[in-house]
């Protein structure tokens, strides 16, 4: 997992995913807001996970599965994201090593815990987010390893990681090192109200910091307070020179200035848990951008790898990308 | 999750499962035993996992799952078995209760980690086990709740824990106390290398303090050093009044003193992971037997749910085990 010469690096909040079905019933009895990621505190954590049905740690984090489906493809991919010096610490930083991320930031020694996302899947494939970020929020700008941002044809923020202060000024600071360097910075909006709590900071540093922005339909019409989609597509436009954004079942959008190219969702058999569907959406795209693909092509991979995780449980690719991108002649 | 008048109580190591899928060639060049269970150091789990792929981490442990099996039918639970104060101890703490199943096991807290069980599992859908027993041994006669055992209709053991002397104890002590309260006692060997290390200690502890053996055809072979598995049959009808042999896809016999039972497997789509494929077996078994059903129900509800674990990745059931038996008819 050499450093040198990336084609992505991501920056995101590092968490291990805790899996669990559960009915729609469970989501009202705790108020829980359907479809969305809400953000909660340790004691929260604790008495939710309390109520929760057995569940299935698997490393997750919007950026950390971006980068893991990456090198699935065979992308050279690293990583920069917070964990604690815990057991599911450990955990994160093994499982998206041995995939083959270059990832080196060092633990949190004197904090809170590794960040965890709890998970609630529906019998409708929703699933629904609770997290509790922990060591996640302690990355500080002096984590950023300036050497791979600079060396990384793309590097690549999370929206979610917008949350917290200090954070906030690691992701800027990224921004400036990718740019300085003639580099390429990707931006996923990642949740309408996270959007909605930073807006006017999300708009500065996508009007002056960012090339390739990814959004789903409520994240970019959070960002503009828009009331149609038409208009919010047009505020994009005058935005971002490249803007990405996901339509779930009815495929993707490609806005490039005033061009636009409609890509198809893949076929599935049966959508069994959509988490990280737009994770992998970003990870199709950016490997086609970096082998120079058309942005045509670049949405059909696109399409191809997030098909795969939805039909599974857990946000990482349980399949060899590569092949998969081969099987269905994507790029 | 009360813990009076239940039906089971499983004793055994306490688990977490770290499942992988892997190729041959890395069972190879690391010199592992395919389909067997090999205990290691903590700096062999270490080095081995470095080596793994990423992973997904479930609650296991064979009498864990059995116990977690049978509460998901609508059996009265509970479990005895050592984990340690740490985060993955919490997970099998969790996953565990959230099931039903009463676990008051007070955790290590100055001692070695939670055990974990590296598995690895191959294309042919075999699983092979490298086990870190870490807090798990450090289970003491003290640790049992006589209340709970006196109060089960049969108390479970499983033969992995015969691996360390203090923990060999701990057995003892429990088969005495189910018995010394007039409830029955069941056996499982788990593997044939733990039965060839403790041959004589479980053979003594079979005809002086075992109502129902569960074992498969290699486990019963070591047992009794047979080469022929009639051979082995009939020691075993001379050792114990109810032996249940399991026979993979050959179904299981069940050997009540000269009576014989032939069940057939179910049917099943396809083999993706035979992780807990025994002990969901033991849990069908047992939860007909407690229901008062006849040895022929016993055997076919244990078919129908060890068919279900083996459909899918990881030990523990992913339906609802109780409703599976309704459909299926069988109990």
């Amino acid at each position: 997992m050499s450093k040198e010469n990336l084609d992505l690096v991501g920056i995101g909040n590092a968490i291990v995913d805790v899996l669990t079905k559960t009915g729609d019933d469970f989501l009202r009895a705790n108020k829980i807001n359907k479809g969305t990621m809400t953000l909660i505190e340790a004691d929260q954590a604790e008495a939710l996970y309390a109520k929760m049905g057995p569940g299935t740690e698997v490393s997750g984090g919007s950026a950390a599965n971006t980068v893991a489906a990456f090198a699935s493809m065979s992308g050279k991919a690293g990583y920069i994201g917070k964990v604690a010096n815990d057991q599911l610490g450990s955990v994160f930083r093994h499982d998206i090593r041995a995939i083959g991320v270059a990832f080196e930031t060092p633990a949190l020694t004197d904090g809170p815990p590794t960040a965890r996302c709890l998970i609630l899947i529906t019998p409708d494939a929703q699933r629904t987010m609770c997290t509790f970020l922990g060591a996640c929020v302690w990355i500080a700008p002096s984590d950023l390893d300036e050497e791979m941002i600079k060396n990384s044809k793309v590097t690549y923020l999370e929206g979610y990681l917008f949350d917290r202060p200090r954070a906030k000024l690691t992701f800027r600071k990224a921004s400036e090192i990718a740019r300085g360097a003639g580099k390429k910075v990707a931006l996923t909006l990642s949740d309408p109200f996270c959007v909605d709590r930073h807006r006017d900071e999300f708009l500065d540093l996508i009007k002056n910091g960012t090339d390739i922005l990814f959004a789903n339909e409520a994240e970019l019409l959070s960002l503009y307070k828009a009331d149609e989609f038409d208009d919010a597509v047009k505020q994009a436009r005058e935005t971002c020179p490249l803007v990405i954004v996901t339509r779930s079942a009815k495929g993707s959008l490609i806005l490039n200035g005033n061009d636009t190219i409609e890509v198809a969702a893949e076929s599935v058999k049966a959508v069994v848990d959509t988490t990280g569907a737009g994770d992998m959406y970003a990870a199709g795209f950016l490997y086609g951008y970096t082998k120079g693909k058309s942005l045509a092509e670049c949405g059909r991979a696109a399409s191809v790898v997030a098909a795969e995780v939805i039909q599974h449980v857990g946000a990482r690719p349980q399949l060899d990308l590569a092949k998969l991108l081969r099987e269905k002649k994507a790029v």
